[in-house]
């Protein structure tokens, strides 16, 4: 062998060996991924994505992908001559609206199934509503009835470790139904932040077009790799957070402090993100825990 | 207690009593039960088809639901401008035809889910693609290829046994993949015969809306309780079965040959025939068996 | 189909629909059965009690048969040339008597066990002896020592959970031993009460030969279907529960204030009486509960 | 310690250490035990032999009681006023003398259930009626039809593996049903023969009012402490082998060649007749084997 | 069978009768036995210890060897030229001297590994290194770091169990890491406190090379059967334990104390005073108890 | 982030994508690695090698270690005063020779299971006398006796099975016991590869000094990456195998043949060789397999 050989081996045994401690760390903790944005509509990204997601499961954690199709109710509606309305960054949801993204939804869930199984992996591909899953309240937007927009009222995590237990990678759509079993829509980051609290899992990522959270938000060398709730509510006081960035940031403090271990805004328009924030040591997005240790002080 | 109220009471009892070998009979058994029809579009009746689902797991069956979506399938093809086409009976399949029929699928697949759910037992909705359920290869209507119809090659009948060990309904949509992991749209009651035949269930339903197999088709007292594959090809051969009539005998008779015990083929259109055809002495339609007890003949 | 087979059809459905809320309710819920008086001694009801307890295993229920054998014990003291002597109703109980009590027990025991597995149901008979099930203390009459003659002190319920977890249908005779490995004869209301109470039964039912209570004794009209412990208590004190009725409300007030959430007198001269009183939304005796839903209200 | 005192301590300690290589061999295997005889009359010996089983259970074994009861039978049919009448040496059993039995069998049962719980081991009396442990067909006295007196047809032998599975020592006494659920008496060597026979059990001991067999029945010191069924038969030709001795040879004969592993016949007569046979080396009796090891010929 | 075989037969069955109530109370339950002194120098008492700890496995007990070594470490150093060095008792412990320290306990941890499955039980020799079983801290002798002596600071039992599940008889020899991972040497009396006190174990025994505790040292006569912590102490107090029994007796005490229900000092110059300590009436050394029984007083 | 951090990013994830399959191929299977030469002497080989066995064991696999120790047994019969001898590469081995070996491979045994624990993986380091593992014959040099030098008789496999299905890791020395219970030393690499067989292991790994098995010798460029049995044996003839890798080629043969799926020559000296050999698609070393994929041809 010779020597450039030699180094080529040895970088790549080092990147495995620096895994290690990770790969040890979360062996068979539970691992919910939000999906959505860049990474859902971009082939490859959608690609490096479900390798992450598969090769997290083969090291032996237990991930459970949450995902949205925003984009794809609203070209779907177009189709069937019905508009799109937002009140308040919602969707305004009436009967046949709602009818249409939940086929949507199922759709795009069973891609991913698709996708999964196609790398050789048991998925399963579920609504909320599947085994009582997601039951949910109507949501209001500033007081007035948008329609079937729910907010989670109840997460049966039973369904989801069942799955868990026949070793299958579960996919979820953010469709949940009320006490008389009506149909409603939710927010994908709403949904994966309450099934991962119900679960206490050990980690929570939202994937997401931003690098993670800025010290300011106008210097992209100021990117902070990791944050405490306390520290996160200073921020958007000071006004650094704020515009799309508030709902999710919030999300990440309230799953943090309702038991999730870390919970991390990650880059999805980077290909194989998971894996480089949850494998390397430096990490690329912004994680949220309760409290630093000395290191990642 | 008077004499009448006395009465009714035992006529309730004896109802009840009646159903007792036969709950004792198909206890901890699977039961295939292809959906589909008139049962599936008068709420009343799929409400006491649901009803009548449910109270089999109760009383200790295990019940798999495999739906069709047929008529959906066409009117939602007509609100997104697209043609309906068929070959030999058969749907011509292109990819934008299968993107809607996958999403009509899966909605009716959720809508079941919903009732079940109301009744308080726990229900999946799945398609074939979960757990890579059903593979396929492309079925050609007459040497001709139209599209993405598949027949199925292999059924995986551990994600339903799976499913079952976990105490779920499952709700099956006959949606497969080729092994370049292709979407194909499978006939309902073939999908229902393949995962029955793979699972050795102990019984096999197509709800259907007619009552029976007749003797003579034109006289409708000359219903057959119950007729072994020798028989039936005989009155294939006779021409008394004919038409649409053709292709689900010859899926009974297939399936007992491949090891379902009991094949029935169910009138639909009465409320709570499954109950009635299981649970009651003489039935309410045609039973296949390989052989007839001396009770049957 | 004609008409009325149709109505009859629907009426045999409705039947079965009606039981399926109950079904679902006390699925694999244990029920204690205190099987005595009339329907211990016409061939027929016994048949029917018997087939009751079957149905109530096959729809998954946890059926325990606590049983007496009064009657047979007085008739076979007679043929051996002994006589039957009582105080307070209790029987006197020397050792011989004893000797020949349990004898009988044992013998209607099994003659129990007969009939359930003439049904194809495993059922096994043991009494308070086996697994040390039933521990006594010496009860007294008024003060006066009448021999072996017990009282309940401790249930050792894992004898039962041991045998209901291999599917067995346990048939329990009212015999127990003190700590001296003496035997002692126990009142079958009282151990069919403490066994119901240990395991935290979902249901106890004494058949009995009346039809339950009634608020007026001598209006055969006066039926009370729903009652709680403090509405009995106010019956008692008012005296409308009084005789034979007194001890057996009293243990239903006990067993409901100790855990049992459903205790049923239920008449046994009614065929099906048990099926008729679990399957049904009026059932036919009374019910004790320690509070009343809205709808029994 | 002085000299005398180290000697009965090296002795005692002799004792348990000979017991070692039994204990070994033998754990966790099925030993059926035949109880009758003298050991059932005598306090003393029935108090020794309910400490024999109680420590072989202890030490791992999985003992399981057969037990008889023919005297005390006689004695009650007695004292009912009946008579106890025989062919060929069977019970002529109608149906009155038949429910005596059973009272009685169970009565004996509930006894040995008592002295085993008395020290402190979880015991369970059945009879063959329980789960259908023993099915029968009539047996005929020389063609004679003498009631309902059984021959074993079918051992259903998961039902005393059940129990054992729960840690219960079973005590059966040889009561059987027939294909209509009638009552019958069974031979209680036959029983215990069929039972070790089917459970395929490690061994069996019929404890007998005899030491054991001999070469030559008048020479008391001729007792044979090891035979091969070809020995056995070739003693019963030469007529060493006659009269009561001659069934029970025959039992562990038959069940040798089924496949029980060692057959004993043990003096009952002995206290501990059952720990001197299987914890010391030279036994006390005859024990059968398919072949002799080199140290046995 | 003559008067005096059978008196001899009788009193087989008596001992084997004796050891009935300790076998009971004992089974299934962790017994640790700390083997060292001349039971281990002399071969026919290793022997004899060897066959009483395989007889109490085979019984049900679970027993675990801790074992010391220190004469064949002294003899081993001087083979390697180097020099055995104590202070204030403890063994002075550079790394070469632990480096041999290790290989002897090693040698022959494995050599009484080999002695048990001699008797056909299955063991498994370990050290406190193994599944890091014996986590340590410096220990220091009279303020002086004296090398590799540590003191348990943590143990993790579920090695042991884990072993114990799988019908290991685990054996193990004293060494230990710190949290450095550096190689300790422990006292074996230590190691075999602080075992038995995490495991909660029901019996410690310490095997010795003295008779027990003496009331009167010098009064051979006046050895204590049963002592409690309060006693022990007042005898410490008046000077009745001194010298090499001191530290013995304080391992008793805090044994008892932290849990260990009864704590046995055991004259391993006794044979088999293991089982004689354990299965007779009398026992032969001091045992230690929380409280005495009014027996014991 | 700058597009050189982008490209270590991919790098990175590069390199744990091309893990992925190997890593799904070989989930939960046993592969056992023979562990010697210059990595057990040089510090920083030997870390590299147990981070790659601890980092196979947390993405899923079972790794078995078998280890050797030849060079530290010599030095320390050094050490002792004794003189190290061989016969036909074998080393003579009397009983004082035999006990030394026996310590330092015990010696060797707990320092890598510190190692491991080092690394916070459960491992356990046992010696083939523990529940039996090795059972030896008598090996011949020549046709003379050289003392405790054993080859492999039979392996008790059910100790490593037990010990895996506990999640410990275990570390194996090559020692094992003849019918007597003697003690032999046994070749490493005989021991793997029983072990392996026995198991019928997925992989087995023979870390050795040299790259792998080269076509022609003197040519460090022919290095063959796959063998089949009869390649090599050709290689064998043809002379191009021979020398000290003669064994250790005839091993793998015999590995192959006997049902182990792919043997690998390693080359020990390569930091984390295995992570190379198995998680990169050219590998590293030489592999045989009983027959090529088309791939490998």
């Amino acid at each position: 062998m010779n020597k450039d050989e030699m180094q080529m081996y040895l970088d790549k045994a080092g990147v495995l060996i620096e895994a290690l401690p990770y790969i040890q760390k979360f062996n068979r903790k539970v691992i919910v991924i939000k999906y959505g944005g860049s990474a859902m509509v971009d082939d490859k990204l959608k690609e490096s994505v479900i390798q992450d997601v598969t090769l997290l499961k083969l090291v032996g954690f237990k991930p459970v992908i949450v995902h949205g199709g925003g984009n794809e109710i609203s070209s779907w509606l177009g189709k069937v001559g019905m508009e799109a309305k937002f009140k308040n960054g919602l969707r305004v949801t009436d009967e046949p609206t709602m009818e249409v993204a939940e086929m949507v939804l199922n759709k795009v869930n069973k891609s991913l199934v698709t996708m999964v199984q196609g790398l050789g992996i048991k998925a399963i591909g579920i609504s909320g509503k599947d085994g009582g899953l997601l039951q949910v309240d109507k949501k209001y937007a500033g007081g007035e009835d948008i329609g079937f927009v729910g907010e989670v009222k109840k997460v049966n995590a039973s369904v989801i470790t069942d799955l868990l237990e026949k070793d299958f990678l579960p996919i979820v759509c953010p469709i949940g139904m009320d006490d008389n079993f009506n149909t409603y829509n939710i927010n994908a980051d709403d949904a994966a932040q309450a099934i991962a609290q119900e679960m206490k899992a050990e980690k929570l990522a939202f994937l997401t077009d931003i690098e993670g959270v800025y010290k300011d938000y106008d210097d992209k060398s100021s990117l902070i790799p990791v944050l405490t709730p306390s520290e996160a509510r200073k921020l958007i006081e000071e006004g650094s957070i704020q515009g799309g960035m508030l709902p999710k940031v919030n999300n990440c403090i309230n799953a943090v402090e309702a038991g999730v271990s870390r919970v991390h805004i990650v880059d999805g328009r980077v290909p194989h993100c998971l894996l480089l924030e949850m494998f390397t040591k430096q990490g690329i997005g912004t994680m949220f825990v309760k409290e630093k240790t000395d290191e990642e002080r």
